[in-house]
């Protein structure tokens, strides 16, 4: 069954009496199979945002909530978000407050989406210049992965959601992560990009990668059924986003600014450091993704003298602080989280020096 | 313990680092106690909305959002809702929305708010002229009745407020309707508003009525701790509120528009004759009841040639039609409510019918 296919067989099993799908101008084009798939099954009208997080406004959610209201969506209706993160968060928090909730069926376009964004419910906007201020948790009937538009991404979105692949490889197991590494050695080699498609192991790599991304996917909507509004375990997501927050904000302020996916990767590095430091995490195991982060990463602008600087726009992250420490989710091994392993400041300008060091 | 002390304990109690009080323009004047109260535990802002369905919109949500951004609020603070039903529709979104979710505790200064309106934790704002478009579910840490302002309500407000009261006592048990009809009996005599606050048997009439409203409220909360969602059980609170709508919204079309509390009293004893007739429902019962209605409210600007005029407009409430049939939440008896039952056009008219006779 194709993914388009699926996503008819899904909404006929939810019998909406109608759908409204919400894409972006950017993922419309590409997505007229997905449309199709959901028209024959169920009236359905399209919402067509603009890209990114421009789509994340108050604004676009009440033009959404009319087009939504004018198109006669009930309580029994559904909401189709096709496309990456922005989507699903301004689609999903829009169906979450719609008569007090309409179900949403997310497909995902992006790889950051397939195992992370669209994935647990999280939905938001952005409002006065802070990122997801208001919001909603409104999990998902279903997350159905775009697989072949997976396949057409640029190398930046590429590299950006495999570092959220990195991160949940790292978190559900050394068998997935070993699995990841190997098979990103072969992209570094041969990314699976438009400019190379015709590299001959094109369809044996795009399974392979994409059986990669089903399996994160799947650990992280096992890790939000435990714990559906963060109370607890689903912190260990933030595996890598504390320093890489740290940095993605120092090099925007810096005026050269890196794609999420690129801080948390470089974030996920420290995170090793500290985890060997603090939990025993074995030091040889930090070397090989030292070398991926290297050969197929571009380098931070930051600098070993940034380190102060860093630790402050931490402590300023609430999520991170309690008292004087520092919070972080650590690993004893790969697949074996601390869900918040305290960390003095000591500590963590020590690691921010390896971490400077390491990559040279 | 006064209501404000427990305000202040309960408050204590949550360990809030900040709170924003929301409140009305009507209300704001004699919530002094309540405001003094919140800001005597913790640092308080305040917020004043429009009163009634006017501060019901995404404006209000939206500058409201934006107040609590600039007042600092995290996701450990606190959003007190002083007021009737529209505040606590309106502070409770925002409180829903913003950063997923800040707690709230509703001070209820109406009978409508006290036991129906602020438990539960439905919340919303109008939208494009459909009331309760967008919104959330969202239950409050607690929920205070401030006794002292109910006494102080306008008679229309305490009527309208006493429809839910009937309804409630109706579904929770014979023994607590027949106390509300005694009660109301004494009130129809002395109704206890301003014009008449010298009434000898004042005290002695409001601590009863207080407790009254009180266990209105428990019976609630225990619906809703059931089904929070409304999946089923929760409907049965919908009692009377079938033919009430419809009476409001003809009633409302004729240019004569009467309160929700009103319709929802008429609507009652379209109920218990469609009770009698369905479910065995003793028609001694009903007599009781329309000799309180006619003595307390006013009549509704319906005639007997209106019958199918509203079984159209309750054929278009969604809620409460499946196929031909028309759903109704009946009685078997006070006290023992049956959740969904199927009526026949026929069923109806003859009910609207009777209803019109008893009325005169």
């Amino acid at each position: 069954m194709t993914p388009a296919e699926e996503l008819s067989a899904v909404v006929a099993s939810l019998k909406p009496d109608r759908a409204v799908i919400v894409t972006d101008s950017n993922v419309r084009p590409i997505a007229e199979e997905y449309i199709s798939a959901v028209g024959s099954v169920v009236p359905a009208g399209v919402f067509i945002l603009p890209p990114g997080e421009q789509g994340k406004s108050l604004e676009q959610l009440a033009s959404l909530a009319a087009f939504m209201s004018q198109s006669g969506l009930s309580r029994n209706s559904l909401v189709v978000n096709i496309g990456g993160g922005c989507v699903s968060d301004l689609g999903g928090f829009a169906a979450a407050v719609f008569k007090r909730g309409v179900r949403t069926v997310n497909v995902a376009t992006t790889i950051l989406a397939a195992v992370d964004a669209a994935i647990g419910g999280k939905t938001a906007v952005d409002f006065l210049g802070l990122k997801n201020q208001l919001g909603a948790f409104h999990i998902p009937e279903r997350v159905i992965i775009a697989d072949d538009l997976l396949r057409h991404l640029p190398r930046e979105e590429y590299l950006s959601g495999l570092g959220e692949v990195l991160k949940t490889a790292m978190l559900d197991s050394r068998e997935l992560y070993l699995e990841v590494l190997k098979d990103c050695g072969r992209s570094m080699e041969r990314p699976y990009t438009p400019e190379n498609s015709d590299c001959s192991d094109k369809a044996d790599w795009a399974e392979k990668f994409a059986g990669i991304i089903s399996r994160c996917a799947e650990f992280k909507e096992e890790v939000v059924r435990r714990d559906p509004e963060e109370k607890g375990l689903r912190r260990i997501l933030n595996l890598g986003h504390t320093a890489g927050h740290a940095f993605e904000a120092l090099a925007a302020r810096k005026g050269d600014a890196v794609s999420h996916g690129t801080a948390v990767a470089h974030g996920l590095l420290v995170s090793l450091i500290l985890s060997h430091i603090k939990c025993g995490f074995p030091s040889l195991s930090i070397y090989p993704y030292r070398e991926l982060l290297q050969k197929l990463y571009r380098r931070l602008p930051v600098k070993c003298s940034d380190a102060e600087a860093l630790a402050d726009i931490m402590r300023h992250d609430k999520k991170n602080t309690s008292g004087t420490a520092f919070n972080f989710v650590l690993l004893r091994d790969f697949g074996v989280p601390e869900e918040c392993v305290p960390v003095s400041k000591e500590e963590l300008l020590g690691a921010l020096d390896i971490y400077c060091d390491m990559m040279g």
